[in-house]
C-alpha cells in the first residue's frame, strides 16, 4: 500500500513528508524506492536531512545503520545533574521523543547511560556520572537488525547507543523501532521452514505463484527421488501389495518427528539457544528422544500390524510385517532425529539461514530412509518373494 | 533452572527477593509455585507488596493483571508541568524506571499521557493538560497478554495504561515486560505447527518426549486412515506396481503445498491480518495460487510421467498415467489450498489455535485426497487391471 501511495506522489512531496520524520522512519520510506527515485527525493531534501538519510542508506539493508536515528541526547560526563536539565530545556533541536540520555567522553565514545527519570528525580547539583549506569549494551552499526532485537530482548533495553567502528557515538535505536523486527523474524521462521517465505497475504497473487512454485518444484524434485527408492522395489510389492499400504506410514512417521526436531532446533539457533557449545548435548537429546519415541511408536504399529496381519486377517506373512515396520520406524526415528538437528546445524555453520532449506533436506532423508528401511527389510525378510 | 533454585531456598528468601522487584517481576516469581508455598511466601511479604502481588494473582494467566506493575505516576490534569517535575522530585515512593507520567481526572481515569522528554523540556508553567497526549492505547486488566503485545506492536508503545471495568487506572505494562511474549508468541507457531508446541531445548527430556510423542500417536491414527485409502486398492497395486512407486509423490506434494498455505494463514491470523472481514478474499486467494500451481506441476509431472512410461521405457499405459497422475495433482493441490485456509479460520472461529491442531487435519486431507484421487483415477482409467 506505501508503495503504491509513493509511486502516486511528486519527489518534492515525498521529500516534505521524509523531511518530518525521524532518520529512520524516512530511510525505511525512501529505501524501497528504485535509485532514479531516491536521488530525485534526496535532491529535494533540507540539506541536513538529506545528509543523514544518505548517510543510513550507506549502511547495508537490514543493519542498525539503517533502523539508528541520528538526532539524540548525549552529555559530557563532567556535566552535573543541572546542567543536563537546563540542556534539554533550552536546546530546540533535540529529538522529540527519547527515554534515555547518553554520557559520552571527551572524544564522543559512550561511557554510560541515563534514564529521564532518573534525571528528573536526582538532586541538581549531582554528577551525571554518579547516576548514570555504566553497564550498556552498545550495538556495533552495522550489526545485523535481527542481533539488534535479540539484544533489545535479552536486556530489555527501551534506546541504546549505536557506536562505528572506533568506538565513537553515532546514533540511537529506540524499541519501537525494533519491536517489529522482533515479531517478523520470529514469525518468519515458520513462513520459512513451509516454504512460503517473506510473503503475507496482501502480496500480489502472481509474486506469491512464483516464490512457492520455486519450493515446490524443489520438492518435487526430492519427491522423485523418494520415489525412485520404491521403484527398486517394484517386485515386491507388486507380489504383496500390503507393502505399498504400509510404506506411506514409515515415511510419514518419519516426516512429523523429523519437522518436530527441526522446528525446535531452528527456533534455538534463532534465539541464540543453541550455540557450538551446547551442540552435542542437543543432538545426544534429540537422539534420546528420537531413541524413545521410536520404539514406543515401532511396538505400537508393530503389534498393530501384526495382530490385523497375523490374527484378525491371518496371513502366513503377519507377524514379519509387524516386525519389519516396527523395526523400520525404529531407523526412520533416528534418522528423523539426526537430521532434524544436523541439518539446521550445519546450514548455520555454513552461513545459510536454516530455516530456508531445513525442510526440504530433512524430509527427503526421511522418505527416502522410510521407504528404504521399511522395503529393504522387507525384501530381506523375505516378503513378497 | 528459576524453580530449581526456587525449590532450594527457604519462603522467607524468596519473600524478601520478592519484595525488591516490580509487582509484574514478584508475580512471575511466586505464579509457578504451588498453591501452599505461595501463601508461604506472601505470608512473609511486606503488607503493601503483598496486597499488590495477591491482587495480581487474582487477573487470569496470561492476562493483562499478570503483567502490569502497580506502581506508576499519575498526575491530576489541572497541574503545571512544573507542579509535575517538583511531585517527582519529592516523592521516593514512585517506581525507578518509567517513560511517561499517566495524567487522570478526578475520578482516577487516564485522560493521557505525557512523555518524560516533553515534561522535562516543557516551561514549568504550562498545564499538563496542553501537552499530554490524548489519544492513549488502554489496556483492559482481563486483556490476553497476546493481544496486549500486539498493542505495543501496532502503536509502537513504550509503556500503556492498565484500566479495570470502570476505565479507573490501576496499573501501567512497559514494554520491556512485553518485548519477550512478542517473540515467544510468534516463535511459538512454528513449533505448535510442527507438533513440538511450547518445547525448548532446556526443556527435561522425559516431558519432551511425552509431548511429541502424544502427537506422533495422532499423526499415527492419520496415517493409517490414509493407507486404508491406499488399501482399497491394493489389486490395482498388485497388477501395476508403478501405482506404488508414483502414488507418494501426489500425496507428499499436496502436503507441501498445503503446510505453505497453512503457514501464512496462521501466521495472519495470529497478527490480526486475517480477520472475518477478509476470509472471503484470502480464500479466493488460495484457491486462485493452487490452481495455477495445481497446474503448473500437473503438467510437469504428468509430461514427466508420459516421457519416462510412454516414451523412454515404453508401456501401453505410459501416456494414460501421466494424464493419471497430472490431474491428481491439480485436484489434490486444490484441496491442499482450500484445506491449508478453510482447517485454520474455521479453528479460530470455534476459538482453538489454529497453530495447534491444524497441521494433522491438512496433512490428513492432502494424503487422503492424493492418494484416492490418483489411484481412483487410475482405477477408472483402466490401469492395473
Amino acid at each position: 500500500m506505501r508503495e503504491g501511495l509513493l509511486d502516486e506522489m511528486e519527489p518534492q512531496q515525498v521529500a516534505d513528508i521524509a523531511g518530518q520524520l525521524e532518520t529512520d522512519d524516512a530511510v525505511a520510506l525512501i529505501e524501497d524506492l528504485d535509485r532514479e527515485e531516491q536521488q530525485a527525493v534526496l535532491q529535494r531534501m533540507e540539506p541536513d536531512d538529506r545528509a543523514a538519510v544518505e548517510e543510513a542508506l550507506s549502511y547495508p539493508e537490514d543493519s542498525a545503520g539503517r533502523l539508528m536515528q541520528r538526532d539524540l541526547c548525549s552529555v559530557p560526563e563532567h556535566w552535573k545533574v543541572g546542567q543536563v536539565i537546563d540542556y534539554l530545556r533550552s536546546t530546540p533541536e533535540l529529538p522529540t521523543d527519547f527515554w534515555e540520555v547518553f554520557v559520552v567522553d571527551t572524544s564522543h565514545h559512550p561511557v554510560g547511560t541515563c534514564k529521564l527519570s532518573t534525571i528528573l528525580r536526582t538532586p541538581r547539583d549531582t554528577a551525571v556520572a554518579d547516576v548514570m549506569v555504566r553497564e550498556q549494551t552498545l550495538i556495533p552499526v552495522d550489526m545485523d537488525q535481527e542481533d539488534v532485537a535479540l539484544r533489545f530482548q535479552k536486556y530489555a533495553l527501551v534506546s541504546a547507543a549505536v557506536i562505528d567502528d572506533s568506538g565513537r557515538l553515532v546514533g540511537m535505536i529506540t524499541v519501537d523501532d525494533v519491536v517489529h523486527i522482533i515479531q517478523e523474524e520470529a514469525g518468519e521462521d515458520v513462513l520459512l521452514l513451509s516454504g512460503a517465505g517473506g510473503e503475507d497475504i496482501n502480496e500480489p497473487v502472481p509474486l506469491t505463484i512464483r516464490r512457492r512454485l520455486f519450493w515446490l518444484v524443489i520438492n518435487l524434485g526430492t519427491a522423485i527421488l523418494a520415489a525412485s527408492v520404491v521403484s527398486l522395489f517394484q517386485g515386491e510389492i507388486g507380489r504383496y501389495a500390503v507393502l505399498a499400504v504400509l510404506m506411506p506410514i514409515v515415511a510419514g512417521m518419519g516426516g512429523n518427528a523429523g519437522t518436530q526436531t527441526l522446528a525446535v532446533a531452528v527456533r534455538a539457533l534463532a534465539t541464540n539457544q543453541l550455540t557450538e557449545s551446547n551442540t552435542i548435548r542437543a543432538f545426544g537429546r534429540e537422539l534420546t528422544i528420537a531413541l524413545a519415541n521410536g520404539v514406543s511408536l515401532g511396538l505400537l504399529i508393530g503389534a498393530g500390524v501384526a495382530l490385523v496381519f497375523g490374527v484378525i486377517h491371518p496371513t502366513p506373512d503377519g507377524f514379519r510385517l509387524g516386525a519389519v515396520i516396527g523395526a523400520a520406524m525404529v531407523i526412520n526415528n533416528l534418522a528423523a532425529g539426526v537430521g532434524g538437528i544436523l541439518v539446521p546445524v550445519t546450514l548455520e555453520r555454513l552461513r545459510i539461514d536454516p530455516a530456508v532449506s531445513s525442510a526440504v533436506f530433512v524430509t527427503t532423508i526421511t522418505d527416502v530412509t522410510g521407504f528404504f528401511s521399511f522395503l529393504g527389510l522387507a525384501s530381506l525378510a523375505g516378503l513378497g518373494r
